[in-house]
């Protein structure tokens, strides 16, 4: 499958099996098979001060690890299941625009690890981070653990 | 102002301020000067595995916290900004149900200090917890720092 395909193959589980993602209008930007981009408006996601609610902001980038772990573990042909089993967040800055969030992997020796553990005992978790841009910079942090089991 | 008008003028804020929340059907149960409680319906917020979205899970969670705080300040007629500042959370269960948040001030002193600072300062930034609960349990633990400013 090329990373067009997974981008719309992506944006189809989203839409579809999380709706709340379509009110977010939330659009699979960018994958390049390593990194994964995910955006959405400000409008349907502001807030009281006019800026980008801290609920939508933490929604991108939750999905940004999950929809890296998915279309990776598509790749690799590993059927699974994939939650969030924890994650913190930090704010740096109001996000006063629209923006995307960017997820890649950047550990590959915990991302073996992963696959490795995955492929012998049908569960593992692997810790993502996720950023979340717009034009005046890095706006907010988030790490998530996820788990994959069968 | 009474509880039940407090809850009333709550819920408008949420509606009118930050949208998403009325996609999401998030209500304002229950606000007894102390505690409040937010309730949403699983059917808006569902995902994958037809159990709420972790994204859906936090929304409701970070706007417990933001909620209690925004009713604590008006009643004491302080006119305040908040915003969420960083932020943890922990999946417990899936939810497979409607669920609620339920979040109050638990430590009392740590309470009076962020009055005091705010009074003083004009900023002033406290911690609080809250948790979502359904019929099978405590399914989601969160916790926030939140900043009030003038």
């Amino acid at each position: 499958m090329s990373n067009l395909h997974n981008m719309q193959r992506l944006q189809q589980v989203l839409e579809t099996e999380i709706p709340i993602t379509r009110l977010m209008e939330i659009r699979v930007q960018d994958y390049d098979g390593q990194q994964l981009v995910l955006a959405a408006p400000l409008t349907p996601n502001i807030n009281h001060k006019s800026t980008a609610f801290g609920g939508s902001l933490y929604s991108l980038a939750v999905l940004n690890g999950w929809g890296l772990l998915y279309l990776k573990m598509q790749e690799l042909e590993l059927n699974s299941h994939i939650v969030i089993f924890e994650s913190s967040i930090l704010y740096h800055l109001p996000v006063k625009t629209d923006f995307v969030s960017v997820c890649k992997i950047t550990d590959e020796r915990d991302w073996h690890r992963f696959q490795t553990v995955f492929r012998r005992k049908g569960r593992a978790k692997i810790r993502l981070l996720a950023n979340i841009l717009t034009n005046e910079g890095l706006a907010v942090s988030f790490q998530g653990t996820y788990v994959a089991h069968l």
